[in-house]
């Protein structure tokens, strides 16, 4: 039997006017070619309603799963949500699941879930969240389409949550903890628990907050015991 | 006036297997902005004949100019040039003028004009040369395509020889020289050399040859005269 086929969508101004390098299709290339699935084609489009709306539905057409990357922000050029939505045909709304992973996240961080904050909460009907341990807003499936961030950690974080779905491996389970530590003070004592369980991944993502270093530390396995067993280790440990 | 627009076409299947990082997007995107040009688009395709000929056909259709970058190499899969004549239509076969400056770089290197590396002469009947000052090994100008190496140092080097011509700004004259010496030793005088020719622009190409370090070292400007000038003060400095 051939290899699935997979194309990448790049969405975003700053790619194409040479403000930003782009920096997540080597990473998913190098991660599909692990899972035996054929990364054909790369696009990269500006934010432009049209222009990603035509290759979403070019790329998802050719191909057995397309990944996009980047326009799921809370700012006006952050289209893709809708523009995925218009080239399958299905409507679009602030989703309840959504809007909840939101609230929480900024309940936690003490920031107001304003307006431009609740468009991040957009997801297309009949889409299942794919879920990111960095900043709460989600991505999404819709169909063969995996519509994922542009910031390379949270990108990552999405394809590590996606992939073993696709390859028929075990569907990979995470939980975060925000510990409002530096990455420095967790190092140690997260390097022995990830002794302890070497079956699980451990990812620690850093953050700032007025002023205050704080870790969002996630734990992935396809054991969901472990998982909860490594979780309160971790909270046991940093005491929240 | 809009700004006339580009697409970008990056050919390679180590790109889309994830063995090797893209490397050129980023420069020509920020060299293009510069000139006022729009990239609008970039795919990336992998060494495959009719993928690469649909989208040299549908990119050089929907935008002012086309930029390629790869597969123009010595190697069974360095299909561009072939693929670039097919789509526009053209006739392809080794050419009297991309053979010259082919088997004098292979003279001066010592090295065996062989039948893989003749490869790299086919150019499409009707295509205008760009220079290869670090491998001799020349892209091409067809239409509105230009087709250029995948490796960033000569990528970079063709760029800056096409883009002048592209914006109505004078034609960039170029001149190189081999010197038998690592950069380290040169390095002091061209920098001095830089200074009096301010109007010019001085690149250094080290290369490494029987264990011997060696540098190309190219003079661009617009002025025939002044680029004369500094060429003939770079060979009596460094008596080739």
């Amino acid at each position: 039997m051939p290899n699935p086929t997979a194309a990448m969508l790049v969405i975003g101004d700053e790619i194409l006017s040479g403000r930003t390098r782009e920096g997540n299709m080597h990473y998913l290339a190098g991660e599909l070619t692990k899972a035996g699935i054929d990364l054909r084609e790369a696009r990269v489009v500006p934010d432009d309603a049209d222009a990603i709306e035509r290759a979403v539905r070019t790329l998802s057409g050719a191909h057995d799963w397309l990944f996009t990357s980047g326009g799921i922000g809370p700012t006006h050029d952050d289209i893709t949500a809708d523009c995925v939505a218009r080239a399958l045909g299905r409507p679009i709304d602030v989703r309840e699941d959504a809007l909840a992973r939101l609230q929480a996240h900024y309940d936690r961080m003490g920031t107001e879930l304003n307006e431009a904050r609740l468009r991040m909460a957009r997801i297309p009907e009949g889409a299942t969240l794919i879920d990111n341990p960095v900043s709460a807003a989600p991505g999404f499936t819709l169909e063969n389409v995996h519509v994922m961030a542009g910031v390379p950690a949270i990108f990552e974080a999405m394809v590590a949550s996606v992939l073993p779905q696709l390859t028929g491996g075990a569907p990979l389970l995470s939980q975060s903890l925000r510990i409002e530590r530096g990455e420095g003070d967790i190092a140690g004592p997260l390097a022995d628990l990830a002794d302890r369980y070497p079956d699980l991944s451990f990812g620690s993502y850093p953050y700032q907050k007025d002023g205050a270093f704080g870790s969002n530390v996630v734990v992935r396995g396809t054991d969901g015991a472990r998982v909860e067993a490594a979780m309160a280790e971790l909270a046991a440990m940093f005491g929240t």
